[in-house]
């Protein structure tokens, strides 16, 4: 087996970093975790990270996240535990001071010690509450463990996504080569429940850092995504050379796009009620993605992070076709974190 | 660690195949296998699977197949990733072209294609819904699998259950040596709910491949196995020169048997009708495997796939005695998963 | 990778060994696993274990034990096998002769046989039931399992809890140097519901190996320990010069003390009545440890299993002091259970 050695990036000598955004990055880091990983798919197999171990913890179910993490780390050599606490629930206490006398069992100083008394790493994916975006929109689950971690923490989704940013970004530049002022379309679709922001914010943040001329469409004001993340958007977009723009303009936002995003996301003025959420989101299933639409772009890839309904996210036309390269994206998530883990376990 | 070389299968060089029915395999391309199997018993370690991956999907529960499979792989120096999606249902979409606006949020085709980018192989362990045996019967969970999969798909029991008829097949031929000619009793058994017919349905598919004497021992016309499988076991045994009858005659059955082998099953006609099955299935606990029976064999031993009710399908005295080899056979699920792994993933 | 070689444990070569209580081996046996715990702490990645492998079977959810046994396995070359069976309730017969038709679809005979041809070792997980102590306190999961076993079985956790006793004295031991005739005090603490005896019991047992002088602090006599736990203490500390005394005055029990360690459960004599357990324990809140109590010690440290409830059985000033060090032993979780591993499936 071939050993490859990480790229030396400065930060991991002078400090223990977490993973919970790429906005804590510069481009030219997330440019070396990109290299690195179209080397380690070249190469996918060693032993730099022998005896290392990383925790992943899912309050949330997960497939595809799971399975690439957890073959990532085997393919390095390291080990990945799985931990499901509650499914879903997680009996721990976040506020400091407080007497534990509900249902909390264990405060987060712990958890967070113990894990890092263990392993090399903690992943954790914690969804939002979908009660009160107020409080959601803080993402404190994992910035408490983050605080009290004594080893590097990396988010696989709360409110951003920045794993399945890595893969978007890396099948970008597979079949684009270079982002910068190419087209890209963030469409919303309709779907049957009202779905995390989690990917639609990560989708801007990073292509707003790679210079992208990036159109965000949406069906209705109430479906601009939270003013954090369009403002961190755009002053990076301003850096980067980018430019961001919010359309309710089908025909307007496909037109010459280079690449289609697709997501589908509940709104945040109706957030924690369903029922006037679907009303509003009811008459906008024409959001889908077809081969109608498609035929506007200039030759655009279509892609998603999957889980996809077909047919009502798009249509199996554009599923099946040639420019579809939502499971390259998928794969990437597997090169992508090799190569964060190996950044972040491998640097000493 | 001594590494050991699988033997050179013809298939594997042409074409990447499945491994959802022993229908599938020649009788020399499944000895090929039971003899990798031995082999492998002698020296269990080795690194001949470095840096592969196989996902076991169970959508029904397991502890002696997922265990094997998990230990398989590591002996070999592979990992296997453990999915249980939905504990028993699946929110998975089967047929093309649906409008995806139910209960599913992923279709076959993506499911399929992303594990196909992530592992070497994917089992499967799918039980039918118990509902409409004409439905269950076509098997399409698996199917569908492996018409989508890029990578070899391992059954790991739907309505049949082709890993332990090799582990049957190899316990025979540890006990007996050459199975042509013996005479292997498959009899029916009392439990107090409807099983799966899946590993009566293989025990058929095997021994009749390997030239055995088959006596199937069933209560009533009811429990007579699907037609699909009772035809392929009598093709098979023509070309292979066993024999398959079908009794209801306790005595007869067990005569001069050489190998006893138990399973329980619910009545096809009634399927899906439990609390009729039940009505017809009470007059028959009789049918349990006891010393008695045991006694008009010509020494048989006896097996079953296992996990087993004493005292129901067969007492303490025949699970206590020297002639069971139950235990024999749940090892050599071990072996022979290695040696199916050997073959599936170590080919190139 | 260095390889660390296991001590050469005499019982090793002469008989396969368990690991059910600390009771069953010696003070010099555990003074050994101890010792092979430091040295595996400086060392901790190896391969002497390499094809080994362990089920861990969790009738109860479990963090902390989980993740550490199944890095240790890793750290060492093996490979842990990770087993929830039924979440909680397992339908497994345990009595002899039972006609199975009931809820069981599986005699422990056979789950430890199979298991025993799949691994090294087994691990269990068992907590009692809370309806009737007479029942529990026979621990009877555990030893029919390690009767039926070929391979060594470890105790998770039944009713006494002998992988955490070793952590907890390793800890004292790096702490505090010799234990003998330092003063320990086991306090109870109040909690919510009412718990498990199991770390209370083990914290006796261990300690009175290692002739410390130990105080039970319990705020009724209702809450004394079961006799054959007492009684097997008492005794071991006759022989090693240790003492043991049961106090209900808080400031004497603290006062001088070395070492607190705090746990909180069920009064015995309420087993499986938790409305009235919970009034006997309402207005002893105040065992909660605290700075002032700390203050009596002569500068104890405080340690405890995890996981705790802050402000509700130690406050946060004594959890935030350097006196503190229950992380200190969550990590030697880990080292001692490699060191018991190494002796358990090393030693051939």
């Amino acid at each position: 087996m071939q050993t490859i050695q990480p790229l030396g990036w400065f930060f991991l000598d002078d400090e223990m970093k977490h993973f919970l955004s790429t906005t804590d990055y510069s481009r030219t880091e997330l440019q070396h975790l990109l290299d690195q990983s179209a080397a380690l798919k070249q190469h996918p197999v060693s032993d730099v990270l022998a005896g290392k171990t990383i925790a992943l913890m899912f309050l949330n179910p997960s497939l595809r996240t799971r399975t690439s993490f957890e073959i990532a780390s085997f393919q390095l050599g390291a080990h990945a535990v799985v931990l499901e606490p509650g499914k879903g629930a997680w009996g721990i206490e976040f506020e400091p001071g407080v007497v534990m006398d509900g249902d909390a069992e264990e405060h987060i100083v712990e958890v967070a010690g113990v894990l890092s008394r263990y392993c090399d790493a903690i992943a954790l994916r914690a969804f939002p509450q979908f009660k009160d975006w107020s409080v959601d929109r803080e993402d404190r689950v994992i910035r408490s463990l983050a605080q009290h971690a004594s080893v590097p923490v990396i988010n696989m989704e709360t409110i951003v996504h920045p794993c399945q940013e890595l893969a978007m970004m890396r099948t970008i530049q597979d079949h684009l080569g270079e982002p910068d002022q190419r087209k890209l379309l963030v469409t919303w679709t309709w779907h049957p429940r009202p779905l995390n922001t989690a990917v639609a914010n990560s989708a801007l943040l990073m292509a707003s850092q790679f210079g992208m001329d990036i159109t965000l469409l949406i069906p209705d004001e109430a479906y601009r995504l939270d003013p954090q993340f369009m403002q961190q958007a755009e002053s990076q977009a301003a850096r980067s050379g980018g430019r961001i723009q919010v359309s309710q303009d089908i025909e307007q936002a496909y037109r010459d796009a280079d690449w289609v995003y697709a997501k589908s996301w509940g709104a945040l003025p109706l957030y924690g009620q369903p029922a006037q959420e679907a009303r509003l989101r009811a008459p906008f299933k024409h959001f889908m993605v077809d081969e109608a639409k498609m035929a506007l772009t200039r030759n655009a890839r279509f892609s998603h992070c999957l889980p996809l309904r077909r047919n009502v996210k798009a249509t199996d036309g554009v599923m099946d076709s040639n420019d579809c390269v939502a499971l390259d994206e998928a794969e990437n998530r597997l090169h992508t974190q090799k190569a964060l883990l190996l950044e972040l376990l491998g640097g000493q």
